[in-house]
């Protein structure tokens, strides 16, 4: 399997740019997935922001779903998914089977014709929510970064823009 | 004293999958000491999926409050105490002292005749809390969590499943 | 430039104590700078907690605003800033520009006369706020450890009391 390697963080942690640097350093040309999608003004900016620090070398695609079609699309030497944890707000909105998408990863990744590095957030590190649904967001987000984190052979954890290694050294 | 092991973690981190993984290597006798009250429907789910997972090999004993009785009696390989949080949140819902249950905790872990391994939440990685409550209740988490890790011999930190070592390899 | 120090961590993590005990190790004259401000009760009975527990050979000066200074100053064998989280808090509160006030830290620290232990929160590892002002301290917190944590030799994340190596060893 490609060296795929998931790289998780909390809020402003610099996971994105810690992600970004490792994709820089596995070849030229480099494709970055999207989640996001910009639904008001704050996360219009933060897009921006995002963009214009990578610069050149980068394709973007902007998908809030269909992320399996992206890890499986040959043409780059590396491809950074930002992030796992919009993706799946993105699944929960629309009321998607949050145990199937998760398996159609998983499934997707042992074929993927480069490395995938994937970006998740942690959220459960904080007081009970007492919002229910949220507490469903939380629950469903800890799953899915262990399931990745289980297929995968590289797993990092940045907190400061540092990276501690979980798992592959 | 036995090999204790502090394992912290925030939610759905994976820290209880990882500690019965521990405590199924130390032999084929273990108990689990469960501090959650059913409550409510969430609860009893959350109760039912974990006991589901454990399978054969574990005795259950359901106690909210008196975790020293089950660190000190015998006949089990190891014990999982899975969660300290819950049991300070036992306690603090019913007004008992915390730094004497803490006292007694401590005291009660150098006589145990197996190996403990105690479950915590990570609740501190979040914005300060505005209700007072939740604030009393964070603080009292990290002071209990750092008082046990001084006491055991090992402590790791779970995330995604994957532990870092804090104390003891 | 000095051994200077990041200390990052959550609420009650045992972040303070770990820095104070590192400040100790350095020399007899320690300089403590404190930046909450006694504004409540609850404040109050924290800045005396510390304030006890610190003990003997510790100077403390209070200062909301400027650390600079205090980081300049010489007369001490280690100069401990407890806490980066309330400072940045203080700032934003009397609506100071960060950018500005965060390069001049950056630039005050190669030539400050002693090693400086600063102590910062992670506050992004829960969910989104809802408030808007809430996500913006968390980025404001998160960017300002990543570029302190890149501007020092020395980064530790404290959990339970124990040290995590993110830098320097």
């Amino acid at each position: 399997m490609q060296q795929h390697h998931l790289v998780l963080g909390g809020a402003r942690s610099g996971k994105s740019g810690y992600a970004e640097a490792q994709a820089e350093a596995l070849g030229p040309v480099r494709r970055y997935v999207a989640t996001a999608e910009a639904g008001d003004d704050e996360m219009t900016a933060r897009i921006a922001a995002h963009r214009a620090r990578r610069g050149a070398g980068w394709q973007t695609v902007e998908t809030p779903l269909d992320i399996c079609a992206q890890i499986r699309a040959g043409g780059a030497d590396a491809v950074l998914l930002d992030c796992l944890t919009l993706w799946l707000s993105n699944l929960m909105h629309r009321g998607r089977d949050i145990e199937a998408e998760t398996e159609a990863l998983i499934a997707a990744l042992p074929n993927a014709p480069a490395p995938v590095l994937m970006v998740s957030n942690e959220v459960g590190m904080g007081l009970v929510p007492e919002n229910a649904l949220a507490r469903a967001f939380r629950d469903a987000q800890g799953r899915l970064n262990a399931r990745v984190a289980a297929a995968v052979p590289r797993v990092s954890f940045v907190a400061a823009g540092l990276p501690l290694v979980l798992k592959g050294g």
